[in-house]
């Protein structure tokens, strides 16, 4: 088993192992005090996983109850947020209950959110299902839902008791799916300098050693910018790009593959500005392409400039826009809002 | 000017002056990064203070806008909460941007829970114009709305950048809402050992004494837990019955109303107990009556045991009990849920 501990404003441990899930219940137990849980899960993971865990609760002494959202992103609305806090509320839930959040970004994000909120605060345990819930939305206490305006504009910084990750759950997901996460290992491998990206483009395999490199990264940023003033702001690379392009398409356009363009984009655009050697951009589109992620936009920057305006990091006038400058070493570049279109033009062009 | 420094997880200060809203305006600039603002006000107070204030944060480089909800705590509800995320998500608000809220306890729990939420936080200004928010709910960083079964059942920590509080704004308060804020500072009296509860019977009327000599006692309390673990609890003192009276009057009895009864049933479970002095009942009872607050709970011990077991404050089998000892001493209690009862009946008896 791989144990990364992150030390936030909560200390908590990311468990890694295959096999991992059929113990869910006892691990549970080490870090939530009452005897009451809420599992939430969505309706494709809840009949595959929803019964063993329930089992492997009451094995380990708690009393579950289950919480069934519908599957997909549109379930990641304030409104889904607040059902889930009344159905907490309506079975009285106390402060020493908790939630467990068993499935991928939708869920993990709605329920850390609701944990955050219900009672200003309860336990929240995550059991990521997808790779991009386990490398990604799963670790660092980031929880969100959508607003009609955008994606994840109304959350909160919430650190999780523990994360069970079970890379064997991911052999349940349907491709497409599992190239989606790969968007974001690829990304870790951009801005890591462990040799991760070489590693993807020798095909390993090893989900167990992918993963934890990936959270291992995470951890690092997190404990230095648990906040998101600083340095947290390079786990955006490729998001800026990639968010305008999910709402350009109306979120037809998976986030895995928003932001598998997004990376390309700002490559393209470092590359043309000397920023980055200029084979990176097609470094990055062979390993992309490799995991069947798309690296073309379908988009003009003038279809994405208004949306890319739009992104919550903008503070003011400014855009904090996440350039490569080599594999392991990316940079926070604060540019002025009125050169983004640049960035698009140069990017997509 | 009494300048009273809150060090939490943020430091910020209260200031509380006599007219010194005049000079709101140029007191947000220098706690608040942005341009723009946004004023939540209610019904009743966007029409006596609205426009001041605008005014105010004009002439200070601000670029406000308003949001007025209707008064009552109805609007304390997560719809609210959601629909004025929304209008700043429209509104194209960044996190360099804030919120003030001009109002009363609603006001001030709704801004300041939509200020910790929107973007995952961004600055948020209270100015109180209730007593019951100046000495209370605009200090501390509690935030919440209600949800069906019970109020101030989703919400956060979240800490205002500053308060500012005039006391001559109470002047345009109907008696009754000044009656409910003085609930709260007869609860100080209890809680503080600066003899403020000898100043009330002597019919101080010194609003900026008063209401710094609360805020100093919260201060202390709100340094010590922040997150209402352990100290803070003593603030409930009367709240886990006047929670369940409010409750039970569906609202009908006010906040400041419902505490008053409740902590003379604590007082007077106390006093049959021998936890406190035989005559604390009485001066509780004549200093409250004095505010022109009520004394006698018109619910039996058993309509408002199913209420009660409600309190957010429940941990599993347990709630914890403010008991009043003496004046300026009071302490928390865990009793077994099932001893709830016994407190009611003998309190209201």
């Amino acid at each position: 088993m791989k144990e990364i501990v992150v030390k936030a404003s909560r200390q908590y441990s990311v468990l890694i192992e295959n096999g991992i899930f059929s113990r869910a219940g006892a691990l549970c137990r080490e870090v939530l005090r009452g005897n009451r849980v809420c599992v939430v899960s969505d309706s494709n993971v809840a009949p595959l996983y929803g019964a063993r865990l329930e089992q492997s609760l009451r094995e380990a002494g708690f009393d579950p109850v289950s919480y069934t959202i519908p599957a997909g992103e549109e379930s990641k609305n304030p409104g889904q947020l607040v059902a889930l806090a009344e159905f907490l509320a309506e079975r009285e839930f106390t402060r020493s209950d908790g939630l467990i959040a068993l499935g991928g970004g939708v869920t993990g994000d709605l329920t850390g959110l609701c944990a955050s909120l219900f009672l200003r605060g309860v336990g929240c345990v995550q059991i990521p299902t997808s790779v991009l819930a386990a490398v990604d939305s799963s670790v660092g206490g980031k929880t969100a839902v959508n607003l009609r305006a955008g994606k994840n504009l109304f959350g909160s910084f919430f650190q999780p008791r523990r994360v069970i990750c079970d890379p064997e759950l991911f052999q349940t997901l349907p491709p497409e799916i599992v190239a989606d996460g790969f968007a974001e290992i690829v990304k870790y491998g951009m801005l890591a300098d462990t040799g991760l990206f070489k590693r993807l483009e020798e095909r390993c395999e090893d989900m167990e050693l992918i993963v934890a490199e990936c959270v291992e990264y995470k951890r690092q940023i997190v404990m230095e910018d648990e906040f998101d003033t600083g340095r947290r702001k390079l786990l955006n690379l490729g998001h800026t790009v990639g968010h305008a392009i999910e709402a350009a398409s109306d979120f037809r356009i998976s986030h895995g593959s928003a932001v598998a363009m997004g990376m390309v984009a700002v490559t393209c655009y470092a590359a043309k500005a000397g920023l980055c050697a200029a084979d990176l951009p097609k470094r990055l589109t062979d390993l992309l392409e490799s995991y069947r992620l798309p690296v073309t936009c379908p988009f003009s920057a003038e279809e994405l400039i208004r949306s890319a305006l739009h992104d919550k990091k903008r503070e003011g006038d400014r855009i904090d826009l996440v350039i490569p400058r080599e594999i392991g070493n990316c940079e926070i570049y604060p540019i002025p809002v009125s050169e983004m279109a640049v960035v698009l033009k140069e990017g997509l062009g």
